[in-house]
């Protein structure tokens, strides 16, 4: 067992959390305000928002132009006009998209001469991001539980991940009625990409007693949704995801993800399929070669238990949720391989897969 | 459901975790370490940790006059010793009264002229606590993994809750082989110490996401140990326990603590029974009282799931493991009862006992 743990954000939930603990917002004297084209202003955060900051005299810039898979050229340019508006903290709103923007923004906001593939290089970030405040609108990513921030490069085929000690956010406010308006369809990618946090989370060889308690809560609360397949969500049904996503962004930050996470990134960069949805195509197959090991059938036994779901059952129901049905050459699932065949996670599992497992992944799934 | 979170202390754990992360200690110049009479070179801790000071340039002042149930009195005496010698942090050692007391210790330390009950007047403590680290020799109190250090009032009769934001441990280091020379006595009181925070967590109102899953899994480690009742203690039952104990110290570091706690306090101060075992004695009937709630029963059956126990055998067996055996006139019972009549902890649990069932709970153990 491992113990280790080390959680430096302050977790703040309810209905009407941002209202009720309003002087929290108070983290400078000009606030950077990162966010998406339109879930800002839809899930109404920024009706609540704005005037708080305003009857506390804090000034703000509003930063809109956060697109899925955050551009660092974009969280560049952001950082840049922080700095010019004078800035002194980084609120981000939205999925996980603008809440990962929001902690490279913070970066480049403090160090307005970094080049933007230079954030990866902690010696040329000499100052201290901004501190940064996360207000999700989703269920998914668990990025305001984490310091972790997935930027796709400039050339648009490449994610990499920056992280910096001040990229925890300091505040993160959990209100599911901001989540309340997000379509059927992205609740379910949201509520799949959490799903995996949890998944291969409770099997990696880091994991850690909060880990996996908080891995196992998640796995508990979202499962009965996502195979219930609801036409709508409720209230509760909206509050019981926000939660488990949000412990599953903790169990996260302990211990990275596995395999189907970079081996879905290639359908989101070349095939435009959400984040979350490209993972699950993979979640029956990290499930299946798990198995064949000690720790990861101990595991998955423990984790379907939790679920309230065979192995079988979870097996063929996620891929299915997934919704996706590609079908590559030969060709095109070579380039889509190589795309993710340099990643980190595939050690971060019981069952470690060798090149010629990922290729027969892709073609069981995607052969024309 | 709630997800509050706030943990601002890192837990470092495992074997060999002290000179593994030894750069850590360097929090200051001058290390004020908080211990007990023995226990600190019984279990290792100081033949571990000053040669790692010492490599590194560090003074110590060792104050090891604490006691069990600490007075205030010794912490202040402490704290006036910690600003001569010019210590700028604090390190604890020991089971809970050392930890507590480096807590007050840290306090006094930094406002030398605070008389000794000023402490709990946060407008006379003018300069924050020195920082603070906690080594836990025994798995029971959990004060690695919280803010609280529970005073003896000069009068001897009373104990009182001193907190401070500085008072979580900036590093705990949670090193089960620290435990291993913990006689069994003392080991069966501080695991039902660790047991009671979890099942009062588990119950309170304040409780969350993060307190709920540290709870069960406290429950799910220290019931089998207790219940096997074993002549010697493992290695891993060691691990299994201080970890249990740490996550109930998550636990209640969220909710506080139910009623057998100030129940059990006028046993420990008038009876010399030890805290854990004075806390035992009225587990049975929290939990009997509770199950008359709708909440109450309803966590209950979750509670004793995890623990792998049916409740009529909690029940009966928590008061029986406690081995206290004492009987009062109806006197003493009132003494015993005024003295702890006044606690705030009986509101924080679904059923809030009354005065007559306070004294009902009380003949019951021990009229004569």
């Amino acid at each position: 067992m491992n113990f280790n743990f080390f959680f430096p954000t302050r977790l703040i939930s309810g209905e009407g959390c941002l209202a009720a603990n309003a002087d929290l917002l108070a983290l400078g004297r000009h606030a950077m305000i990162v966010t998406g084209r339109s879930s800002a202003k839809r899930s109404g955060v920024l009706d609540d928002l704005l005037p708080l900051l305003e009857a506390r005299g804090i000034a703000y810039t509003v930063f809109d132009q956060i697109t899925e898979n955050p551009p660092i050229l974009t969280c560049h340019a952001g950082g840049r006009l922080a700095h010019e508006a004078g800035a002194d903290f980084v609120i981000g709103i939205g999925g996980g998209s603008p809440l990962d923007a929001a902690k490279a923004v913070a970066a480049f906001a403090a160090n307005p001469d970094l080049a933007p593939e230079e954030i990866f290089d902690a010696a040329k970030r000499t100052v201290p991001s901004l501190p940064i405040i996360a207000i999700p609108t989703t269920a998914g990513t668990g990025s305001e539980a984490n310091p972790y921030s997935i930027l796709t490069l400039p050339d648009g085929l490449r994610k990499k991940t920056f992280t910096a000690p001040e990229s925890w956010p300091k505040y993160s406010f959990l209100d599911p009625r901001y989540t309340a308006t997000l379509p059927v369809s992205s609740t379910v990618s949201c509520a799949l990409d959490a799903f995996a946090h949890a998944l291969e989370s409770y099997l990696s060889p880091k994991s850690t007693v909060v880990s996996e308690q908080m891995a196992l809560f998640a796995a508990s609360r979202i499962w009965p949704i996502l195979a219930e397949r609801p036409v709508e969500y409720t209230p509760l049904m909206r509050e019981e995801l926000l939660y488990a996503a949000t412990a599953a962004g903790i169990a996260i930050s302990i211990t990275g993800t596995g395999f189907p996470h970079p081996l879905g990134y290639s359908l989101t960069l070349l095939d435009g399929i959400p984040h979350g949805r490209a993972c699950a195509v993979f979640d029956g197959d990290y499930i299946a070669y798990n198995t064949r090991t000690e720790r990861g059938a101990a595991r998955l036994a423990d984790f379907a238990a939790s679920a309230g779901a065979d192995l079988d059952t979870l097996i063929r129901t996620l891929p299915e949720l997934s919704e996706v049905d590609l079908r590559f050459t030969e060709e095109e699932i070579t380039e889509r391989v190589e795309l993710i065949i340099q990643a980190k996670n595939y050690t971060n599992s019981p069952y470690v897969l060798n090149r010629d497992e990922i290729y027969a992944i892709y073609r069981a799934h995607f052969a024309k």
